[in-house]
């Protein structure tokens, strides 16, 4: 199976979740705006295409079938590439908890656009740094806690006790959280989060993808971005 | 089967999407901590029970299942009882317009707390303006005139052809809306949303929801609140 992967240019965002999955099971992909330019993604976005009508990239296409929404995508990889163990409960468990991941990631967006998406961050910086110091001291202890102890109860390396796509999304958001809050994320202890993201980076697959070209590095254009004011 | 929805009470919240979805397939489930209070969910919360551990309400059990995240809870819950089409692409697609949904729902969340929800309202209301003119201007239009177009693509009637949950999430986010952005809304035309929203509010056992006490009304602690200074 080829697969097309769709999503903006020059950044990880959100289209970073999908790649590492198609990374790490060395799946055969083109990431197609990146040879052909973010317009051939218009089409699908103004419903020139059979199929679903994306709101917004990243979207893949598998065959036919045109799929938006991280948590979806990854939900469909995941059995189709051994990236989620087997049964109702723990791909519904899966899926829960990378949602909980992009309810995070979403708080991320926010901390440097807390009034508008459509606003340059110098024209929402104060408001910026209210948002950015509540989610220091509060929300990523909260969220990143949560994980910490989902790792514990799964056995202290995996929250699913094995391999799956929440591991390469874990590795994603404490890489993004310490690019762009060094000194807050220095203050989090999280050591089973900390050996999974370090475990994650070294498996071959991903290793070859981080020291390749495909990976962009993280930047102030994406969805973490490291703005020092923001940082306390 | 018996469903026991956990949801903190007082507040139709996130949790109504998931009490549409029971009342409109006449599932029999408890409203569990309108019953018992909402201390009842924390031990969910702390992990004390079997199987896997929300990080927010609301969640569903059914029989070992623990489920939490809304689009997950839906998703488990319609192809269970007739409230999503068949087939792969349909389903897909019927879950990747629910996670835009709680894309919006989230939105909607930060217009009154564009800061900190920790914080109260009053102590935000300056950024709640700003963030809540640009919601109003900008993400409003952009997020229902999509909803709309899919509507439209799926033949005018549904998002999906067919009825599925995708409706009842509809009806709740312009009810919603409605309630608190009455101005912003009576300045959107969108046909299509505004008589699926009248088709569910008339489906036999919505309607008789909607007349019931289980029907809490909205108010200024859900996620869709009216404050007059936010709507312009």
């Amino acid at each position: 199976m080829s697969y097309k992967l769709y999503y903006w240019t020059g950044l990880q965002g959100r289209g970073e979740f999908v790649r590492l999955c198609l990374e790490d099971v060395g799946a055969d992909y083109t990431d197609v705006a990146r040879i052909e330019g973010d317009d051939v993604m218009t089409p699908f976005l103004d419903g020139e295409h059979q199929g679903a009508v994306p709101y917004a990239p990243p979207f893949l296409t598998s065959g036919r079938l045109v799929i938006a929404q991280v948590a979806n995508i990854l939900q469909y990889l995941g059995p189709r590439h051994g990236l989620v163990p087997e049964g109702e409960a723990k791909r519904l468990h899966a899926h829960q908890l990378e949602l909980t991941i992009s309810d995070l990631v979403a708080e991320v967006h926010d901390t440097h656009h807390p009034v508008a998406s459509e606003l340059y961050y110098e024209d929402q910086k104060a408001e910026a740094k209210k948002r950015s110091k509540d989610f220091r001291e509060n929300r990523i202890p909260k969220f990143l806690d949560y994980f910490e102890k989902t790792i514990e109860r799964g056995g202290g390396r995996f929250p699913l006790r094995e391999h799956s796509y929440v591991d390469l999304s874990l590795f994603q958001v404490m890489s993004g959280l310490a690019y762009a809050f060094p000194k807050a994320m220095a203050k989090q202890k999280l050591p089973l989060l900390r050996d999974l993201q370090k475990r994650v980076a070294d498996r071959p697959n991903i290793s070859a993808y981080l020291s390749s070209e495909r990976r962009i590095p993280f930047n102030t254009t994406g969805i973490f971005r490291h703005y020092p004011e923001l940082d306390g």
